[in-house]
């Protein structure tokens, strides 16, 4: 297969630094669309994946999973797009297409395995997948979506893993006008919730730990931030919401939570992935039919329902952009939650 | 208010036997029903809480809420019910009737605190409510139940409670036809739970840690049976159900069944009160969109939809018919599992 070699930002070790390498980029085949990439949102995986946290690292690695650009070429039978248009890629570049999620557009939960958009398996170029601290990509069609252009370009670029992340399980729990939505951490994933459960009309809370958050949370859009550690606050808030979306990534006690949801309440775990310490216990469960649920991610119809709903409430993430180089210093102040709400990557600083 | 002395079955404190006392039931008021208990079924919670199990007994207790009788008085506002009609009372004799959840027929979720129909408070005698081993009970029409005549009038009774808690999540999670139904731990809830959700149309395996269950299993509906400790089983499992009901009533690693969820899927804790140790982990959650809940017995109309359904299908619970003075006796069966599915007490035996 032809292939195009572009610059890239990545890694070969899960000590190193990311540095500037080059990667083979396949050139068109007649589904896909080669986009010139404009932003890249750095996600928390992005961080995780390079330095093997996860024990599933190959290298090298190219992170990126929250793209924009613009089309620079389409396949002979590509019909979505054309040259020009504003684009975004997400996690996802292929998945299966025949299973029964796929085919109920969850290609999240793919059961033959989605490809992600780093780290996944090409299996035109048999190698990883590289993302989006790169040039150029390339995708087919299907898993391409389309940005509107009144958004911010750099800004709507978290949209496609923080955004996506917390609008699926809204949708997904049909929250809407009457909700009472709880959020708990701020951070790329919670300041979305915020943003997209108001914007879907909910009565929005955030819980919080620190009352320095308050005001932040306020102005994205929250009705009420509840401190966590203030016992009193958290008892008057027994039985009060339909949906709280957990941000936090990592082990934390979700009881003093699943004791706030009201019957028939779920509490969706987006951020944490281990066992559940300490440990839940099930009696305010039975006792008002509580859930406590996962999510990920979201379809590709779902975030393109997503990015056009943001087009239409001009939402996008708050971002602070950097450029390429700043990469590894961006990763440190991630590590410390020194970032409002996500760090976006200029790729001109790439190619320039 | 006036009273009427009818003879009971009970105990004086944790340690002590079950023994006949005697204690008051009140003159009908209104809307009050008066029933001659025919049949009593016997519930792991009557013991659970006759010995103070739970730490909230108040003494002395009459248990039993799995009532089946004849109605030989109404008050002068009955308007549902008429002396000899065969009705039934489960877990509920009263609750505020005002809340949004009591609104929403969720009685068993009510928020201005439901009235158990043993170890409640009687607000009427200010004193605690005391069950079905007894002679008699009075009951306000709006929590009595109509038993359809065609059904065993013993076999019907544990339908009030192990019935309606398998019962409310199968129809809360929508099984019908197509549904992928599981069911771990074979006894009263586990029997209800097969049978029902089998007459639902769907398909039902039962989890078993012994291979003597698969037999039963069987008879009582199951198309399959997994044997629980045969991994290779189990992985083969993997993804396959969409609600599971777990009936087991003490701790348990929930993880390798939530490994046999499918996408959306939903295991439903019913018999479990407690920390859930093993920890339960995140990640199979988190990919699946899967979740854990809880199931509180059910509501008035649900439970009458339910013996609805079972006078349609002819459903009742396998049970053994003992004499009341045989309780203390079943309760220790009943602690090694030793009953097939159900104790049933022929009130006829405490009358003679």
């Amino acid at each position: 297969m032809n292939t195009k070699s572009v610059k890239a930002y990545g890694t070969e070790s899960p000590e190193a630094d990311l540095k500037q390498l080059h990667i083979d980029r396949r050139t068109v085949l007649p589904k896909d669309v080669e986009i010139d990439i404009l932003y890249c949102g750095v996600c928390h995986s992005d961080l995780h994946f390079a330095r093997n946290d996860w024990g599933m690292t190959e290298y090298p690695v190219v992170p990126g999973h929250e793209i924009v650009g613009r089309v620079t070429q389409v396949g002979g039978e590509v019909s979505k797009y054309k040259v020009g248009d504003l684009v975004a890629v997400g996690c996802l570049v292929d998945s299966c297409r025949t299973c029964s999620n796929c085919e109920a557009d969850l290609e999240q939960y793919c059961t033959g395995g989605w490809v992600g958009t780093y780290g996944g398996y090409d299996k035109h170029l048999d190698t990883n997948t590289h993302g989006g601290y790169s040039e150029t990509i390339v995708v087919d069609e299907e898993f391409v979506l389309r940005v509107p252009e009144n958004l911010d370009k750099a800004g709507i670029a978290p949209v496609l893993c923080a955004g996506i992340t917390t609008w699926s399980p809204l949708r997904y729990r049909n929250v809407g006008k009457d909700s009472k939505v709880a959020v708990v951490g701020l951070g790329g994933l919670g300041h979305m919730a915020i943003k997209l459960a108001s914007a879907l009309g909910a009565h929005v809370t955030l819980f919080s730990r620190s009352t320095n958050k308050i005001d932040d949370a306020k102005q994205l859009g929250a009705n009420e931030v509840i401190i966590s550690t203030d016992e009193s606050a958290m008892e008057a808030a027994a039985g009060r919401f339909d949906v709280i979306l957990d941000t936090v990534p990592y082990a934390h006690d979700f009881n003093p939570y699943i004791a706030t949801l009201n019957t028939n309440g779920t509490l969706v775990v987006l951020g944490y992935l281990g066992p559940l310490e300490p440990p839940v216990v099930t009696v305010p469960m039975i006792m008002g039919r509580k859930s406590v649920a996962g999510s990920l991610i979201g379809g590709i119809a779902e975030t393109q329902e997503l990015l056009d709903f943001c087009g239409k409430h001009n939402i996008v993430s708050d971002i602070e952009v950097i450029n390429m180089q700043d990469i590894n210093n961006a990763y440190e102040r991630m590590l410390k939650s020194d970032v409002k709400y996500r760090f976006v990557i200029d790729m001109k600083s790439l190619k320039g």
